[in-house]
């Protein structure tokens, strides 16, 4: 049910049952005089009471849930973020990422953000060596950023994260304090789109799992496992801010990630340092190599897709009638 | 859509999309050995995956939505529950105890618990003066609990709760520890059903606005108040709990509670302390009195009405075929 759009009337809020709190909820709501958070809302509490009704939940499960919440909300610190753990293991992250960055064929695909990514990266030049990690199997990464014309993308600003040897990321360490992070960077193209550093193999490892989300996973019986990869976001003015990651081919958990995040184009096979790369980047001849060509959409291009697959979507789903877009996102057209 | 009742293949998860990614999140959640929670997670995901594609969420307001649950996460104290006060003011908290505490027609009804009920109120004799609070006006309460059939109900506990004259509880005092509770008692119904004690006239107030729930409601154009009311809590084993309060009738707030709390047969007229009464209950003549039969039902009885409203509503929703309650909630049948 949509919000009136004829000028709001305040309901009786009185002797509201089962069948009739969800419109009244949402009237008083809908004063809210931003059209997009007025659309969401209703969306939000409509569900969310459909959802009880489906399930007749009892006050017994309602606390639950309030004290799971309140569980995951006091895990949160500056350095664990344990919402986007519950959001990306329910799928949710991966669903909106997915609806807000859309890619035309051909184009780098996004994955989830994951909680890890900080801004404590410094920037590096080419060759940074990223990882401290002594036990880590070193990796050279030869990459390159295009438009999806294939021309060289200059000056996109890089980052990348990725775990140590061990699975762990720099603000899992006991003390962690942000002077010295590890495991990160933060580069730029240069004028043929290349950027190249130093890392260490991904290896898998466990998503945090001694909070609530951790414990949630162990009920429902699933594993709470990433295969190995390494994180990467690109931001440059005028192109869609692009999320991403790349995964190793062969990786145990590669079709079972805990958070949904796996893409087939986004799995790569590891290379080996040919002696010419050898001389070329001074890396050990035989050490292993990756090469990936990320490609980014313009903002442009962007909007415009997401435009379209707004309209599309919602018209499957029976709800574009009376809908408009504004500002990039849907919301109901006022009369 | 139901978990299937097959035994449950794990799914590939790769190449998620907006269009199988919540079929895949509820198939690998379908591992839970727990039949009713794997029900209510595939209804909880399936609904939050239908609230992103309507809405066609955002990465920016997704991350707002981050960022308030945990923030209202970091409100709750032990005596401040932001996600319970989240709950009530989107209706959330009226319709759970709708649900599972149906009540026969003359059965006292149900309210919201509210954020503010503790454990530190200690037992009090008939007679207890609950609040401490010089500048309240003095009432007197005279109260009666009885079953459906009229019979006084022994031995029960009442727990009661109301706010001073200033609209604060006592759990909102400046450095409270809980040694010194105010406002509250616990007593017990006499051989004929009664408990009576003296309080204070409720005052409105506004719920907690200094908090993330409070910005909420700012910016949805609410206002914050409650009317005027006193809470009652009553348990006794064989006894459905109930949760509820009385309202002050004509209280300006009376038709906008920020919580849906009121309901028609909940609303009192005060009245006047006769001379008789005076002596009897040792306060002044022409005191403000409350009067109350509460109606308590039997656990079977709700649990009966309980089972045979889920039923019915299930039935009306389209979603009862195959459904079973075990136990007192519906999940779906096995095989």
């Amino acid at each position: 049910m949509r919000p009136p759009s004829t000028p709001i009337e305040v309901p009786i809020l009185k002797d509201l049952t089962i069948d009739n709190i969800t419109e009244n909820v949402n009237r008083i709501n809908a004063q809210c005089p931003d059209a997009r958070l007025k659309y969401v809302l209703e969306r939000l509490v409509t569900h969310m009471h459909d959802f009880a009704r489906e399930t007749r939940l009892s006050t017994q499960e309602w606390m639950a849930g309030i004290e799971f919440l309140t569980a995951v909300g006091k895990q949160c610190t500056d350095v664990r973020q344990e919402f986007i753990l519950l959001s990306d293991t329910l799928g949710l992250s991966l669903l909106v990422d997915s609806i807000d960055h859309p890619k035309a064929p051909f184009s780098t695909e996004g994955t989830v953000l994951g909680p890890y990514h900080t801004h404590d990266a410094l920037p590096g030049a080419h060759g940074h060596a990223i990882s401290a990690d002594p036990s880590g199997t070193p990796l050279l990464c030869l990459c390159r950023v295009t438009d999806s014309s294939q021309r060289p993308v200059p000056d996109v600003k890089v980052d990348i994260w990725e775990t140590d040897s061990k699975g762990s990321y720099d603000v899992q360490y006991e003390g962690y304090s942000g002077d010295n992070p590890d495991g990160r960077a933060v580069l730029k193209t240069d004028a043929e789109g290349v950027f190249w550093f130093k890392a260490i193999v991904p290896v898998p490892y466990r998503i945090p799992n001694d909070g609530p989300v951790g414990k949630m996973l162990e009920v429902l019986g699933r594993h709470p496992w990433r295969p190995s990869h390494m994180h990467f976001m690109f931001e440059k003015g005028g192109f869609d801010h692009l999320i991403t990651a790349l995964y190793l081919r062969g990786d145990p958990y590669e079709t079972s990630d805990a958070v949904f995040g796996v893409k087939e184009s986004l799995i790569v096979d590891l290379g080996t340092v040919t002696s010419e790369q050898a001389k070329e980047y001074d890396v050990a001849e035989g050490s292993k190599l990756l090469t990936y060509d990320f490609v980014l959409e313009t903002e442009a291009d962007t909007q415009k897709l997401r435009n379209e697959q707004a309209q599309k979507a919602m018209e499957k789903l029976g709800i574009w009638e009376g809908m408009t877009i504004i500002n990039g996102l849907p919301v109901p057209a006022v009369d």
